[in-house]
Order: C-alpha cells, then sequence, then structure tokens
C-alpha cells in the first residue's frame, strides 16, 4: 500500500528542514510518492524546497520535475548542473515530458542541454517533438513505443519487444508496422503472449486501428480517447508513418484544462489564476472583466440619461430596471452555455442554424410567457399602477425571448468564424445583453406610459 | 486505419433505412465502430435505430449498449426479449457496464433479466456491484481483473493469468493477493513475461500500490488517478482485500461530469440538458434559476421602493443602478468561481478560513480601488453633479470589497458543512449580491445627497 501521508508525517519533515538533518530528511522523503514531494515542494519556502530537492536521487528528482508547477520547477533546474540536469534528469523521462520542460526554457538553455545529452536518439526525439505545437497531437505525443515489424514471428516480436520495452514503463499495444514505417494496427500484449511462437505478426494483427494525426488538435484527440474508450492512441504523419503515442494521462491534463479554461472564461477571469496565487496577480486577472463589465454599466447609464425625464416623471420605472436586466441576463448565460458545453462534448452538429435558433425561440417565447405571467400577476395584486404592470410583463417576455435567441446565437456564430465559443459566456455578451435590455425596457415604458398616463 | 465515414456513408445508410434493406444495412453496420453507431442511433429516429439494432452481431449490440444515452437505450432494451438480453448482452459485458445499465431499470426488470444469466459468477458480481453507490468507487469499479496468489511462480502466473485474462479485454497490471485476497502489491505484465519462470511472485512484487476503497467517493477517485498518473487503480474493502478495479475511461467520465455540474451551476441550469433536448425539457430546466433570480428582482425592487422619494428627487440616481449591481456581481463571481475551482482540483486546503478572506479582502481593495477610480475620473469628467460622483465612487468601493470577500466566504463556508460549493456560483449568490448592492448604493446615496444638496 502507498503510505498514508499524516500531518506528523510533514511536522518532521518541516523539523528537519529547520535543523538542517539531512540524514532523516532522505529518509522521509524516501517514503513519498514523487507527486507528494512535488504537492509538498509547491507549499514550502523555495529555499526549504531546494534543499530537500538536492537530497533526492536522480530517478526521483526527475519524477518531481514532471509533475511540479512551472514555477517552482523554474527555481529547482536553476540549482541543478546543466551535465547533471542533460545526463541524469531531462535525458532519463520519457520524451514527452521532457520536451515539455524544455519548451518552458529559454532557446539558450534548451539548446545548452540537449548538447549534453548523450543519448543521441533521445536528444534527437525531444528535439523532434519541440518542433510541434504543444496543443496538437505531435505536442502531445511521447516517442517511447514499441513497433514490431509485421514480417516477424511472434517469437521474433517478443525479442524485439524486450530490447525496446526496457525504457517504457507501461505497455498497452504493440504498434504493427510495414518495412516503410506505415502504421498497419495494433497487438494486444496478452495475444501476443497466447499466440504459437512461429506464427507472424500480420496473421494477428488487428488492423482496426483508431489513429490521430500529428496536427490534430489536443481537445479533438481527447474527445476521440473518449468516445472510443482509448488508453493510448497511435500518432501519425501524413502519409501514415508511426511518429508516436498519446497516453491517456496526458489526455486528462487536458480535458481538465479545458473545462477550466471555458469555466473562467464564463466567470471573468482572464488568465489562468489559482487560489494560492498573490493578490496582485489575482488582481490582475480579474481587473479587465470588472472594467469591461463596468464600460456596459457606463453604456446603461448613457441610454438611461436619455429617458432621465422619464424616469424623474414615473420613478416607479426604476424599481424594476434591475428584474429586467438580471433576468435577460441570465436568460441568455443559460442559452449561451448549453451551446458552448454541446460544441465542447461534439454534441453539436453544425448544419441548419436557423433550425437550432428557431427552437430557442421556442424556448425564449415558453420561458418568456411563464416570467411574464408570474410578475404580471404580482404587480396586479400589489401595484396600483397599471402602465407599469404592463410595461414590467412587456419588457421581460421581450428581453427573454431576445437574449435567449441572442445566447444562442453569437456562440454558434463564434464557432463558425473559428473563435472560442465560450468566450460568449463571458463580458462581451451578458454586458451587451443588459445595455438592450434597458433600452427595451425604456423603449416599451415611454409608448405605455404615453398611451395610458 | 478505423475507416473514416463520410456524408455519402451516412447517406447510403439513411437509404438503407427507407428501403428496408437489411442486406446492405448489415454490412454497413459492421464497418462502424460501436461507440459511432451509438452516436448515430441517437440522432435519428428510435423506430430506425431499433430497425438497425436488431441487424447487429451479439457483441456489437453489446457494446453499443454500453455508449448509448440513457433514453434511446431504455427503447432499445425493450424490444430484445429478456433470455437474448441476459445471456447474449448482458451476460458478456464487463461487469461495471452492466450494473450501470440494470441500474437504471426498475427492480423487477433487473431481477428478472439477472434471473436469466447462466453464468452464475457474472450474476453475482453483477448483484455484488449493484449494492454500491454508483458515486463512490465501488460503483465506478469491475470485477474483472488478474489477481494472483504471491506464492505462485512465475510460470504458474503466467498459467493462472491465461485462465483469468480470457474474459479481460486489457490488461494493465497483475493483482498480487495473499491467501485471504488481501492485496500485496502489482506486477506489470512486462516484468512477469521478462522474469525467469521459476522466481517466486512475491519476489518481484511491486508492494508500493496505490489503491482506493470501495466507499471512496468518485470524485476523490479520479483526483488519486490524476495526481498519480494512473491508468487503473484497484478497489479494496475495508480490511485490504481485493474487490475489484476501476480504469482510467470510467474516471474521465466523472471528471467531464463534475466539470459539466459545475459548469451548468454557474449558468443556472437546474437539470442535465443536452442541446438537442425538446423544448420542454429546455424550458424545465432553466425556468427555476430565472424565477430565483426575478424574486431576487422583486427584492431589489421593494429596496428601490424605499428609495422612491430620493429617486424621484434624483432620477440621475437610477442611471448608476445597472453600473453598481453588475459590478458588484461581476466581482462576486470571480471569488466564488476561484474557490469552486480550487476546491474541485484539490489545490485549496481547509485550514485557516480567516487568512484566506483576508486575503481576498485585500483583492477587492485593490480592485474596489482601481474601479472606483475609475468612475471617479469618469463623472468628475461627464458629471456636474458631485453629490452623485462620490455616491457612485464610494458605493462601488464598497460592493466590490463587499462582493469579492463574500464570494469567497460562502463556497469555503459550503464546503464546511458537506454542501457542493458549486451552488455558490448559482442564483442565490448572485442574487443576494444585487440585493445588498443596491442597498448599500441607495444608503450612501441617501447620506452623501442629504449633506450635499
Amino acid at each position: 500500500m502507498a503510505k498514508e501521508l499524516n500531518k506528523e508525517f510533514f511536522e518532521n519533515l518541516r523539523l528537519c528542514i529547520d535543523e538542517n538533518n539531512k540524514d532523516v530528511a532522505s529518509d522521509l522523503l524516501k517514503e513519498m510518492h514523487p507527486a507528494d514531494i512535488a504537492e509538498f515542494f509547491e507549499e514550502i519556502d523555495i529555499e526549504d524546497a531546494k534543499f530537500l530537492f538536492l537530497l533526492l536521487d536522480h530517478e526521483t528528482a526527475a519524477d518531481v520535475l514532471v509533475e511540479i508547477q512551472e514555477e517552482e520547477r523554474q527555481n529547482l533546474l536553476a540549482i541543478i548542473p546543466t551535465e547533471i540536469l542533460a545526463e541524469k534528469l531531462i535525458g532519463q523521462m520519457d520524451s514527452d515530458d521532457a520536451a515539455d520542460i524544455l519548451g518552458d526554457l529559454d532557446e539558450q538553455r534548451t539548446d545548452e542541454i540537449i548538447s549534453h545529452i548523450k543519448d543521441l536518439e533521445q536528444a534527437g526525439d525531444i528535439v523532434d517533438l519541440l518542433n510541434y505545437d504543444e496543443d496538437t497531437a505531435g505536442g502531445l505525443m511521447a516517442k517511447e513505443l514499441v513497433s514490431i515489424n509485421e514480417n516477424l514471428t511472434v517469437k521474433q516480436a517478443l525479442g524485439e519487444m524486450r530490447d525496446q520495452a526496457e525504457d517504457i514503463d507501461e505497455i498497452y499495444y504493440l504498434y504493427v508496422v510495414d518495412d516503410n514505417n506505415i502504421l498497419k494496427g495494433t497487438v494486444a500484449l496478452k495475444d501476443l503472449l497466447f499466440s504459437s511462437t512461429n506464427k507472424k505478426i500480420s496473421s494477428i494483427v488487428d488492423p482496426d486501428v483508431i489513429s490521430v494525426k500529428t496536427e490534430t488538435d489536443g481537445e479533438e484527440v481527447a474527445k476521440i480517447m473518449e468516445k472510443y474508450d482509448l488508453v493510448a492512441v497511435p500518432v501519425v504523419d501524413g502519409i501514415g508513418r508511426l511518429m508516436g503515442r498519446i497516453t491517456i494521462d496526458d489526455v486528462v491534463d487536458v480535458i481538465r484544462e479545458e473545462a477550466e479554461e471555458d469555466y473562467q472564461l464564463m466567470s471573468g477571469i482572464t488568465q489562468d489564476v489559482d487560489f494560492s496565487d498573490n493578490v496582485i496577480r489575482q488582481s490582475r486577472s480579474r481587473i479587465p472583466w470588472l472594467l469591461i463589465g463596468m464600460l456596459g454599466g457606463i453604456a446603461g447609464s448613457l441610454i438611461l440619461g436619455i429617458y432621465e425625464e422619464d424616469i424623474e416623471k414615473y420613478a416607479v420605472l426604476a424599481l424594476f430596471l434591475p428584474l429586467i436586466v438580471a433576468t435577460g441576463g441570465n436568460a441568455g448565460v443559460q442559452s449561451s452555455a448549453i451551446v458552448v458545453q454541446g460544441l465542447a462534448s461534439g454534441d453539436i452538429d453544425l448544419h441548419s442554424m436557423s433550425r437550432k435558433l428557431f427552437k430557442e425561440f421556442k424556448v425564449g417565447l415558453v420561458n418568456g410567457l411563464v416570467c411574464a405571467s408570474l410578475i404580471f400577476l404580482y404587480n396586479l395584486i400589489f401595484s396600483d399602477n397599471f402602465a407599469l404592470t404592463l410595461t414590467v410583463s412587456i419588457s421581460l417576455f421581450s428581453v427573454v425571448v431576445f437574449a435567449t435567441v441572442f445566447g444562442t446565437f453569437i456562440p454558434l456564430f463564434l464557432n463558425k468564424i473559428k473563435i472560442d465559443p465560450a468566450i460568449a459566456t463571458g463580458p462581451f455578451i451578458t454586458t451587451s445583453n443588459d445595455i438592450i435590455g434597458i433600452f427595451i425596457y425604456l423603449m416599451i415604458a415611454r409608448g405605455i406610459f404615453a398611451y395610458f398616463v
């Protein structure tokens, strides 16, 4: 069993740091999983993390570098001599992890480290991977995989695998290729194990393999792996040559990040920010949306200014302003969010936009009618101003219908012109919804009050 | 390569349905992956889906049932005789998939199907799994795994594995247990393959295995598998006996659902709803939040009613009402969203709530100051009403600070009393934020206008 690390354990570790007790600290670190060490390093002072980092054996140190967040990683990388970093840490990692770490460094340091990696094949793999955009399948894949020629026998394949598999932690499938390295299919390890040893690989290969291209978008890779329940997917180039493989653990990160991105867009946060970030970073990530919202508020105040006389005459109009604006905003966000989610999960196809809008129009009609009827009843009972009652109901109905359709249209439209539709749930749309809501309300009010009063 | 299915392919398939051409339809279906068939069935009329479903071989039909959404699945299940369903479809699935499908049926039908499964071990596994809450590790796990006794030799283990592995599609690790079925560790298939055949399993076992308990929450399982990059995790009972294993593909669904849930809560949708759902379902899922928002609007109108005289006298006050309310709402949602995300990803520990609130107070001070200064400048330039200028700035500052702290406090508090903190980003908090914002604004206005005018 993996050791459960309790409070006492961490207190002991902190004590070792304070007392500079390297021996005991070393022993304690040996009981920790690299992922736990990385998490601990993110919590403590960077000087203390450096002290502990130097006590780790190379394998663990490499794993910690892979797991830890970028900021802390830069600090740790800085204290390791380039030779050791290249030879013992980066050079021993899976090629995708090595490329991810080097991709965050400046070019000069990257070149320096790569030039110190003695295993030229490994160095070449890393250089290859650094050429791909990190958001594509090429940027996600690792070069480590077991590929066998279709002309080998099962026995030869087992031997071949033994040679190749040494550096690979986990094998899910063997990839079968022809003489030109074109991917022909897969063989499950289990099937290899239980086939007679002189059979040809080509006779046991499963040719129905799902693969992705190096330029396939990372989110698309995630959708494919999710849909077909894959734990690993081979990556091929334009002519079908096997270039690498992507494992599901890397894709889980993509899924998590994608969801976080959409969530942050909706909540109006402009950059990736953690609760643990400092006050300045927190403020910087939030102020842009607050300011865009304020611009909307100012636009709203200008529109209201046009109608200031009406408000002076019928101050009661101001009472329902927040209700109209908020309900319109809510209806719009709901529509946008459903579209954004449908696009993210691939549930929405891109044909017949007008049919989709017409359906949302019907949803808006139903919701608008329900909301308007209820507020009509409320005002009928509690207000003696029938002009107000009529104005609020009709406005609310119009605003809900408009916002529902508008909220559907915008993300579909953004998606069509290749802009991230999740932006629709963010500040621009809600703000324009607010402004249009105010405008509709006051226009309808002027008409009705002119007639009734 | 998996066949790329183009538009023409689907047109042909639809043509077969129209012409009742079973032979060609059968051939076309054979070229499709079960996940693609399930997706297609979700798009077409249920009668057409039934027609095609009956053409599938049993293995594919079972896979389609696993992949397809619940509504369509119920319809397909209804047309299959119980014996065939039990013997050829459910009985051939992995136990976790079988239990998931049966868990959605009513008890009588479930019992009927289970009683028709001839493989008693399989039936027993399914009954066991049905007892677990579907949101726990027990509800996620499958019974299919390869477990070997630590006292076997490598050769014996290979034989044992051959027997057990027949029903298991993918093997990631072999689980090593003692005579009491207590989990002792894992052996990678690769290591088994490359060890000399007369070695004892206990000498090559890796004892550092991370496991979860049957009652562990599904989201917790997801966090553990993400953190330690696991593709499969063994599940043990209270005394450490091996009960099953969870594979990452099931956990990917948990992660996706969790993210969607939080997203829907923030966008104010009260039940799981897809873009493809009909108008009534769409309306039903959205109206509750619209109504709660309206209640907030009505509360706002009551507060504004108290100050109606002030508004009549100083109609200009109404102009900045939307700005104050919207900015406060935005600031609150930002804070809540960051906390909700931090709690979901496990970044936020639960100690020292007061320190966290104090930090957010500082963020609120910075953001409030920036926003208030800008609106102060704006009004100084464009308005000749200094009382208004002062009122708007001071109110905006107070509202932003309040909303920032309030937006942090509520999700932390909800989490403490074991309520899903994501609710904080939904209607209740934004609505109360709106009301409090209106109140702060008008209180400050009354004070300042009384002094200046």
